[in-house]
């Protein structure tokens, strides 16, 4: 590695000399020689300092050592960098992360935590990624709410750019969770799954990336004991049910997950019901399209992860969503609600074991 | 396949009799007993008739007869429907559809060819799908300007939506563009590049999907002439260049591309440029997100397509997007200024054959 980091160095040393790019790439090469050109070139060394201490005494586990050569770090789709914006400052005191697919849900959801967790909350939450609209970035205390847009290669790009977010701020002991909606499978809909095991479209608890050309499998291993806690905050007086259950993550809203109503559907209704009734066999208790890659990529950062969501339908009474919006919306908040007990209670025992 | 639909309906007839389902679904039942239940339960007999026309006099091909089942197509993810709103009315005269990952940059480009079509045009282009914020669809005159998110699954969605769209709306001959931004491979950034090839990360031209639990794949076949017809809108005083190539198709930003700064990396920078010669020796020229659905989809749908996107860096100078905001949004206009040239080259035709 230092071999090829230092071949690197000498490059882009020798090639494209200039103030932004010897910063970092040269400690790598010379620190003796670094200190001489950080005074020649007036380069401010406290944030140099503040860069060092993010890459070393976060609490989060560096899952790739070439980040350390990068000068600066473009957090590009939420517009956010490491080192023209006060990560550690901004964000130093996030414990968990709340993702989910519109940015206005999680808009609304920021709201709903500050006002649960007692925060003062006036005026609208203020969007982090307001200069993109590719993702949406909300905080309300210890808690961050973000959007994911629709399916695993949305998801995989806000995923790791929060995951080195979360990394520069030196946060300590992030929780994540997504916080979504389904189609179920012989539930009442509006039923909240906590999802005990996630698959794809071939029942396989893997997701399949292709990197370099070659396909290779990333485990999704769910956090067990989160998921039981997630199931453990379940209320007698609550107005909904929660379920533990698989999920099986599809890459198609449409086809992918069996409905005969999309533009193209080369399947009839009892080949469909067939499948649908296979999967119920086999413990599937709701489809969507992002929990594989949520959990893998959260197994694979060694991050404690939960994937919660709401059932908007029961896929054996039908494939379209024709239920009123304002239920839905109301459906929509349940995940919410058993994610926010979560959050409490685990912000009240850290205050109690504090004091 | 009537068999099949005669024993739904015979169980909606008898077990879910309500005036929304009964409508089309017992048109297979029986057409004489349909007529005596739209008279006693007061159904609208001119929608009905409406929607029958859409079904059969529009030039889009229904590719799934599915669809002629049901008594309401709710476009979910757009917030639109076939029954509650008038789509002929609305969306009637579409002939072009553009297509592009986010919401504010395709208010930019209705407004932009609004503007090049010479459209009456005050206040801001109005968003068709205003009640939900998964997606944005603005017009201007014959051309649909559409968000489609990242990655295919987020494109699938919308873009059977469209179809549907289009089709209920009885249009004829309409062409599907996308036009968005990749990384390039030895191109000068801010290149527009016309894809003659799209491939997955294995350099198939298949857009692989999982179906009802099999693996299936969607050829991506290019439509050539359109292809060159886009070329041809090149012109001699363009301040960018614009080029014909293959373009990778990656179900990720980060590792599926080969860049070595995500949160996750497990290589380094030298297998990464042996990856990029190897793809350049392959006649690749950019990487994005949704070049391959969009292709196969177009292709199985029978609607013509072009894929063309704009380089926002050379992937052999580095992973990262460093250039300022300003000149990537800029960039981001040179492939509006190619469809918009072609767009106003095909309605020109259309007046002289019509004059």
């Amino acid at each position: 590695m230092l071999k090829k980091t230092l071949k690197i160095t000498v490059k882009i040393y020798t090639l494209e000399i200039t103030v932004e790019n010897i910063r970092i790439r040269c400690v790598y090469f010379s620190l003796k020689y670094l200190g001489l050109l950080l005074s020649l070139m007036d380069i401010r060394k406290d944030q140099i300092q503040k860069d060092t201490e993010n890459l070393t005494t976060s609490s989060m586990k560096l899952l790739n050592e070439n980040l350390k050569l990068l000068e600066e770090d473009h957090l590009y789709h939420i517009a956010l960098s490491n080192v023209q914006d006060n990560l550690r400052e901004l964000f130093g005191d996030v414990k968990f992360v709340c993702f989910g697919g519109q940015s206005t849900r999680m808009e609304k959801f920021a709201s709903f935590i500050s006002h649960e967790l007692g925060l003062d909350a006036s005026g609208p939450p203020k969007n982090y990624a307001g200069n993109t609209d590719r993702y949406a970035v909300y905080k309300a205390g210890p808690v961050l709410s973000v959007s994911h847009g629709i399916g695993i290669p949305s998801l995989s790009i806000i995923f790791q750019e929060i995951v080195k977010l979360v990394y520069y701020a030196g946060c300590h002991g992030v929780t994540f969770f997504r916080i979504g909606t389904s189609g179920g499978l012989g539930l009442e809909p509006g039923t909240v799954v906590v999802s005990e095991r996630v698959v794809n479209g071939a029942l396989e608890p893997f997701y399949k990336m292709v990197v370099l050309g070659k396909t290779v499998d990333r485990p999704a291993v769910v956090d067990e004991t989160l998921v039981q806690e997630l199931i453990d905050c379940r209320l007698n007086t609550d107005t909904f049910k929660t379920v533990k259950g698989t999920t099986l993550c599809a890459d198609d809203f449409y086809e992918g997950q069996g409905r005969i109503d999309g533009a193209f559907c080369e399947h009839f209704d009892d080949e469909k019901f067939q499948w649908l009734r296979s999967l119920q066999e086999n413990g599937v208790t709701n489809m969507e399209m992002e929990s594989l890659g949520f959990i893998a990529m959260c197994h694979r950062a060694n991050i404690k992860g939960a994937v919660c969501c709401v059932t908007l339908l029961d896929r054996f009474e039908g494939d379209g969503l024709t239920t009123n919006r304002k239920l839905l919306s109301e459906w929509q908040t349940y995940p919410q609600i058993l994610v926010s007990r979560y959050i409490k209670q685990k912000l009240a025992e850290t205050v109690n074991e504090n004091s």
